[in-house]
């Protein structure tokens, strides 16, 4: 059992009350007994440190980092951005994920005890429902939101433009003369937003290149993964006349359907091209390497420990919206020679 | 500024003693003080309760994984485990990273103000040298080694039998009819004992199938990364004759070496068959997909649990050493054909 306050009281043969006062940064007490007591403290590793400097300043150094799966690489990446950056500031990064649990996901808003250790977090939700928001409002815990959401003016924000990243990934295969594009993605009609913003850039990117919109090449993926990509693929390669380009919401979606094409005894690009969004380094290495609309994650995680810094010292400054950068890299999965 | 112990005292006008008392739990203080004290920290939303606890109990319900890189499939893949097996005993997990720094890695295991924040240690680390297990003893925090170091008795360790894996990995190359099989990993002089252990199994592996061991089929990767594999694989076609298997310590130094051999104008498994040890997601989904030796990490991160609660609860629990079960998966990067 680690040692508990008892414990330091009685090495130190002094009252509870006064270990209290020493751990909790009292000033009052007595240059020999805070000795006394630290003394004990030492002798009995009492894990105090932390927690007294915390009751001192109300502050852990501790950021949460909330994402829905760290399995995705663009989430491993983007921790490893955010906890590089926060070390410039002096912040040490916990890793929260939700598994795609909503109620996880409201709980951590909320604030439940745990999340109390954080000084602010850094949250890459699923869902950011206008309620859920005003819900952490009563919270007053700093707050970042990471990723892909609309703008609600409440909130420090860092994101990408997401109607012009899918536009720019649909726009190249257009350019390519692919005249059939399907799309994998989440279904457009949930509450998602970040597969909303992307369906649009799809749609409006065939407008603008005066292609069809075929509905049955619009396919839901349950989740951003490699299988849910290999699946959603099987589906579009059972129509006719098949598509010859895919825009996927994701990279993994991407790296699944690439996969799928090449089972089914087809090619990529020759058959179909294949195009994903964030450029996780799978991408690169995968054969063929693929094309992908890059998304600059050290970016959004110095930004994001920037707002969050700043937002701790002065809670009271104006959110900010933050909108990284994007751009296309084009590599074998859609045009076959490229360097 | 969060609210301290100072503000929280002001607004129910009692002393910062008295406060200190409450939050620090102890127990002579009369119901109407703790009533006034209590509802101040609910007014200023005064974030005591996790610490407060903290100081009674002497614990957080936090522990610590550190692993040597989050973006590494493997770590994040185990990192996926531990969390879902830690929820099961009321634990929440904190993520870190040494960034293959070997400071770090000291600090963490000496422990430093933060690591106290951790009920409990699960470490998996680049180095076990005894010196440094040493300096962890003086810390008492409950520690459980993970990964493919040797035992030393004192720590509850979970790994898996390296050598046996290594072997099986290189067997499998020779049953189908490799003979100038190379290995890519790290440098076994080096004071990193997994590799040794690899090492030896390659070696030992190789003997038993009467096959030569030619030292320049032995690369170095600084890593355990796809850029890594790549080069080190590139060194390795420089060479005549040419390996006609190669035999990489992790998959994603498997991942880059296939790339590579493509990159060179030969095929993976006709001219170079390609093996790993992992068995991460993204090896299924390769083309060709990567033969491994699957690594059960569901069941790592089960035992390591299991072993830190224990420890926690029961501190004088002598270290056990569990062996995770590992079996070779063959797939199209060493047997074509293969389903």
């Amino acid at each position: 059992m680690p040692a508990t306050l008892r414990d330091v009281a009685e090495r130190a043969a002094v009252s509870v009350r006064t270990v209290s006062n020493v751990v909790s940064g009292y000033e009052h007490v007595s240059k020999r007994m805070r000795a006394k007591v630290l003394a004990a403290i030492e002798e009995l590793d009492y894990r105090a440190n932390p927690v007294a400097r915390t009751l001192r300043t109300g502050r852990t150094g501790l950021l949460g980092l909330v994402v829905p799966e760290i399995t995705v690489p663009y989430f491993s990446e983007l921790a490893r951005d955010v906890i590089d950056a926060a070390a410039e500031y002096g912040y040490r990064v916990m890793i929260d994920q939700t598994g795609h649990d909503h109620d996880r996901e409201r709980q951590l808003l909320m604030g439940d005890d745990r999340t109390m250790l954080f000084d602010g977090m850094l949250f890459s939700p699923l869902v950011t429902k206008a309620e859920l928001l005003d819900m952490h409002g009563s919270t007053k815990m700093p707050l970042v939101l990471l990723g892909e959401h609309e703008f609600d003016g409440r909130y420090d924000h860092v994101a990408i433009d997401n109607v012009a990243a899918a536009m720019d990934a649909v726009a190249h295969l257009a350019e390519i003369g692919r005249e059939r594009i399907a799309a994998i993605g989440s279904q457009p009609q949930e509450e998602y937003s970040t597969p909303l913003q992307r369906f649009a850039g799809y749609t409006k990117a065939l407008d603008t290149a005066g292609l069809v919109t075929h509905p049955e090449f619009a396919i839901t993926a349950e989740h951003y993964s490699r299988e849910a990509g290999y699946e959603a693929t099987r589906a579009l390669l059972a129509l006719s006349p098949l598509p010859d380009a895919i825009f996927c919401f994701s990279d993994l979606l991407a790296i699944g359907a690439m996969r799928a094409v090449f089972d089914a005894g087809l090619d990529v690009p020759g058959d179909i091209a294949v195009i994903g969004i964030d450029d996780v380094d799978e991408g690169r290495f995968a054969r063929p390497s693929l094309s992908t609309v890059s998304l600059d994650t050290p970016f959004i995680a110095r930004e994001a420990v920037r707002r969050i810094a700043t937002r701790i010292d002065e809670p009271e400054t104006p959110a900010e919206e933050v909108i990284a950068p994007h751009r296309l890299v084009a590599r074998e999965s859609t045009v076959a020679n490229h360097p």
